[in-house]
């Protein structure tokens, strides 16, 4: 820590240059150091101060890092300012009564070493440590809300009920594809790479997975996997794969719309979807998520998914990098599936 | 009726010659004149004998027109043998104790004078007579059920909501338009016309409606009528229209897909929808209608609209034309909207 004389200290921060226009590049983004902050929060906040030790590094923030659009539902980023993200970090300051100096949490952190919040809503305290705190941006945090939610709320499984998932070895699908399989659902993920195949068929429990970069007909490829129809479809990437699924979802199927990383390098233009009508066809449900509406259902998942992590019921992949310096080619990186498992990065180890 | 000598008489028949690609022409189709039946069923057969009455002309026969895979929901019709759709009768002759002769029935009919049918349980006895017999080809009928349950079921619709309506003079949307009105919904329709336009706004209460054909971007247009947004769409056209309502979504919207006319003669190329991200910004539900899953619904309809017809709150526009001879006219001219209001072909009047 670079104490200077004023009481200030280093603030590294990690920053984009100007608004993205297609695959955002390492060289895209940079870790200013010159900022500093001073380790006490002002005199009229009524927030917290925050020392980041784990930042999530997800696909949404694609979205966030150009002007368009979304009818108020997200902010974009503004340039040279630190990206915003959820993360772990610990609390050096509060006046918030909910929390004290030493309490760990997870929620919206910049891309710093240090954040000053005064949204402290947003904030989840972390009771249990007998994890490692780095999966509370994963499966103990938002993605791992998203899998929950987004697959018992919006996909109202059945047992025996045969499941897709793609971007399945991501930090979201990779949960999705298990908790399918825990209620007895047939599961196929399909994933960029053939390590990530392999890591879905032999550690996180999928029944099939294929390699989509080697499939010339993604139709082809889902009947070869599906041949009696899809019942749910958990997508993550949008375009031509929900596209090829829609032409083999079951009636009365249903779709949780959770991402689209295919098309968030090219949202000016994104792809068409053109088999939509099955979905008359078919009577399906299509429905998108936003985790936080089901928030405040986080106890009652944590009751659900801490006995299987203790158990060793639950495999999880993560795949972390160290400092704030990797966070620029960490996220170019995401959006171009480098990343085996969830991306996180190290911004202290406490 | 030309009696032959041999008991059997006429029966004439609308066919098409062969498979349809792009609009059908009214010269695609014919009057067979060719054909005869006796009027006696089968020893063998435990069906019903019927006698047309009114025929029912709806978009979705296009889809039956052309060999394509729709995942076994439909079966294609075959050249040359008579189009089969939603009619009314008049039942000649029952093998089943459900009915007897002279009783009233709509369900699904060949587009012929008599029409021999086995699967009787695919028709609802006609009970309630002081209305016009040819409603029960629409407001009483499949697209009556169409409008109650894709509006009620599928869009849980609140009072004050903002709802549109595409191909809004049609059979299923200006009902819809008055069951929205009915509970207090502001409510606003397209159609292809000035006349349907008109009509909407004069005759069947919408709060706006405007001409798709005169809109050069149809986004601009919603929201001209939606500054607010929309929270509930009925589409019936899919294609462009759903790509711009899916832009002017409210958070938490629904959207019923019940047709998609707009590609019905394009199929082989359907248009893409590129807003389907929006599904997830603002959290859509998306669902797929297939009125017969709600049929048992039918008592409950039935209860809630012939108040409403016989106490005059309710307006209904048809469109009917005389004789099968008029038949090939009018599925060609409905599937380019020269119809105004439900396109109904009187086959004989009892």
């Amino acid at each position: 820590m670079a104490e200077e004389g004023s009481g200030h200290v280093r603030n590294k921060q990690v920053m984009f240059k100007d608004y993205i226009t297609g695959f955002p590049e390492e060289s895209d983004m940079y870790v200013n150091t010159d900022n500093t902050v001073i380790l006490k929060l002002p005199e009229d906040s009524n927030g917290i101060l925050l020392k980041n030790l784990y930042l999530s590094v997800d696909p949404y923030l694609r979205l966030l890092m150009q002007k368009f659009n979304t009818s108020g539902v997200f902010s974009p980023f503004t340039p040279n300012t630190p990206l915003r993200g959820y993360g772990v970090a610990k609390i050096l300051e509060s006046r918030d009564s909910k929390f004290k100096t030493g309490d760990l949490v997870w929620g919206a952190v910049g891309w710093e070493e240090y954040t000053v919040s005064t949204n402290t809503e947003g904030f989840f305290k972390i009771e249990h440590t007998d994890v490692p705190l780095s999966y509370y941006t994963g499966i103990l945090g938002m993605p791992g809300m998203t899998a929950y939610s987004g697959f018992f709320e919006l996909c109202s499984p059945k047992k025996g009920e045969y499941v897709f998932v793609s971007s399945a070895s991501g930090a979201v699908g990779q949960l999705v594809g298990q908790f399918a399989k825990s209620i007895g659902c047939y599961v196929v993920g399909s994933a960029g790479s053939e390590e990530k195949v392999n890591l879905l068929k032999n550690k996180l429990g999928f029944d099939e997975a294929f390699n989509y970069k080697e499939e010339p007909d993604l139709n082809v490829a889902l009947k070869r996997y599906f041949p009696e129809g899809i019942d749910i479809y958990f997508d993550n990437v949008g375009g031509k794969m929900l596209d090829a699924v829609l032409l083999n979802m079951k009636f009365l199927g249903r779709i949780a719309l959770c991402g689209m990383v295919s098309q968030y390098n090219n949202l000016e233009r994104p792809e068409g979807v053109h088999n939509l009508i099955s979905g008359i066809f078919k009577a399906l449900r299509i429905e998108g998520l936003q985790v936080y509406r089901y928030y405040h259902l986080y106890p009652n998942f944590l009751e659900f998914i801490l006995p299987l992590i203790h158990e060793g019921k639950i495999a999880y992949v993560e795949d972390i990098v160290e400092g704030l310096e990797s966070g620029p080619a960490a996220l170019a990186g995401l959006l171009r599936g480098r990343n085996v498992g969830k991306q996180v990065i190290v911004v202290a180890r406490e």
